[in-house]
């Protein structure tokens, strides 16, 4: 494989295949070396290839493969994964188990790729736990915070694997030398937090090999004041979707406004472009969906609702991934070499 | 004392004693059966005082309480409250605590109201961790989050406790009939989230007294889904400084769009007031300070940057928990009478 191959889940998240596999295309169309296997129901992915533009001339750099099943968001992860053997996503794990691609993206169900991507993928040898580490916005630019997985009850160590890997991660993928890591706590002072946040800021303080700058608040966060922010996933959960709930409503609320009465619907004329341009920079999808790292291999997984933007955004992020060796990288960075 | 008293704070907070003096003389406008002790530098105080429009009008409603110290953000909360004795802060604590008044504002250092809300105010008997209470705006009202005050490590038990002295709070200060109940959790299924809260859940579902509606995820407190979100304060700060941080830096690159050229500022002129109005009722200030919940009394924190206007409300809020007798509603619903 000299391109990068990526199994994408053509049936996982609220709109698929379509904008899944538009987003392949736009990943294609972006960067020749990437090559991406569609995992889904045949037919409807040839229909929505069918609908797409100069498609005759990305035809080598894709390759649909059947799958008669779909894994549903509310299906039970283990007893789904163990049942549907010829599932789009259980298919797209494997292929990245047996080597056949190097990245899956999936908008499927989330407790289902983290199973999924643990068990049947695996992690590399020596990573005790995966954290799974979106790329949020902030005010100048991006932060990763980890872990947002299924790690609610992480120890501290665990947390200092995440602080090397996001490291590694932000260096390679993102381009931030030398990231400043900070460890989201209620307060800024060393002997402030729980048993965990003041047993991982020991830790955390003694390890090499990271820009540790000590304690953030989580108001921090938006504001951008670190490049890795780390966590257990219950308190990554926590500040992923309020981040995501306050954005919304506040956007809700202030189209609300903009549509009040004629005056400030022609307001809303003029400040559109801007706005919108704003609006984009802050947008969680711009950013591509989050990996779960530390795996044999990347597995990213998008928002159920991602639409095609976030799928191209996340294979490109595959692309980068891999070109950049980061899981070697990582095991440098861990001493599993 | 037929009136509610409130001692206020005049030295805490950033905008000390300009914005709390205003704050006070502003609720004694709103509300003639409000008398506010005004702790502080006396004759600081007096120069607001002078400044304020039909001052004498209102003399009857106020009276200074000179103090010649004064507890800085950054000290160590038990040191300064011990030390400091002649500060206005614990001036405050003690008039709680002696019946002098029946409830204190402050915008001072969250430690130090902590502690001394808990040590000299003293909690209700049987009130096992006093829990601080904001509310925050939501998408069509208001939700009150608790805790985000101390407790890092509750158990289960506490939570309960959270549960019901939150529904008093809602159903009489903020007027909802039979108030929802909500744990927040990483997901809604009963089976989700850490060990703590899988505890609480189970002790929510049975307990009688409250309109417990499950699981809730951090996306829903912004939706307003419940009107009552419980959790350990070390997920409520987080929630809460995310809130503040993604709202504040979404406002600030929103007034940046709005401000880029020509076009846009005319069009920034039109939806002016709409904005303003519809950003007024998501503004966590408008709906006064986090009261610390079970005390002997009642304590009202306040944004260390608040202005008049959050002072005001807070002192508003104080009159009517006084006046509904909301700390013999709290003994009731905890079986502790």
């Amino acid at each position: 494989m000299s391109n990068t191959v990526v199994a994408l889940d053509c049936m996982g998240g609220d709109y698929a295949p379509l904008e899944p596999v538009k987003g392949a295309i736009d990943a294609i169309k972006e960067n020749e070396n990437i090559f991406v296997k569609l995992y889904g129901r045949k037919e409807e992915i040839e229909a929505v290839l069918s609908e797409c533009a100069d498609i005759d001339k990305i035809s080598s750099s894709y390759e649909i493969v059947d799958c008669s099943e779909v894994i549903e968001t509310g299906e039970p992860p283990v007893n789904a994964i163990r049942q549907k053997e010829d599932s789009s996503l259980v298919k797209c794990f494997k292929a990245v188990k047996n080597n056949e691609a190097h990245a899956m993206v999936s908008a499927g169900s989330t407790g289902a790729n983290l199973v999924g991507g643990q068990v049947i993928i695996g992690r590399i040898k020596g990573v005790q736990r995966p954290p799974l580490a979106p790329l949020l916005p902030t005010e100048n630019g991006v932060i990763l915070l980890l872990d947002c997985g299924a790690n609610v009850d992480p120890k501290a160590k665990h947390l200092v694997q995440f602080a090397k890997m996001g490291s590694v991660y932000m260096e390679n993928v993102v381009g931030i030398k030398n990231p400043k890591v900070g460890l989201v706590n209620i307060g800024t002072e060393e002997e402030k937090g729980n048993a965990l946040s003041k047993e991982a800021y020991q830790l955390l303080s003694q390890t090499e090999g990271i820009n540790f700058v000590g304690n953030i608040e989580a108001r921090e966060i938006p504001e951008g004041t670190v490049d890795v922010a780390v966590c257990d996933a219950f308190t990554g959960n926590m500040i992923l979707k309020t981040y995501e709930g306050v954005g919304a409503v506040l956007l809700k609320k202030i189209k609300g406004a903009l549509f009040t009465n004629l005056k400030t619907k022609i307001g809303a004329l003029l400040i559109k472009k801007s706005l919108k341009n704003t609006m984009k920079a802050f947008n969680i999808e711009q950013y591509g969906g989050a990996p779960l790292l530390g795996l044999n291999g990347l597995l990213v997984k998008t928002h159920g609702n991602s639409k095609s933007v976030e799928v191209k955004n996340s294979i490109i992020q595959c692309h980068n991934f891999i070109e950049k060796d980061v899981n070697n990288k990582f095991k440098e960075k861990l001493s599993l070499k």
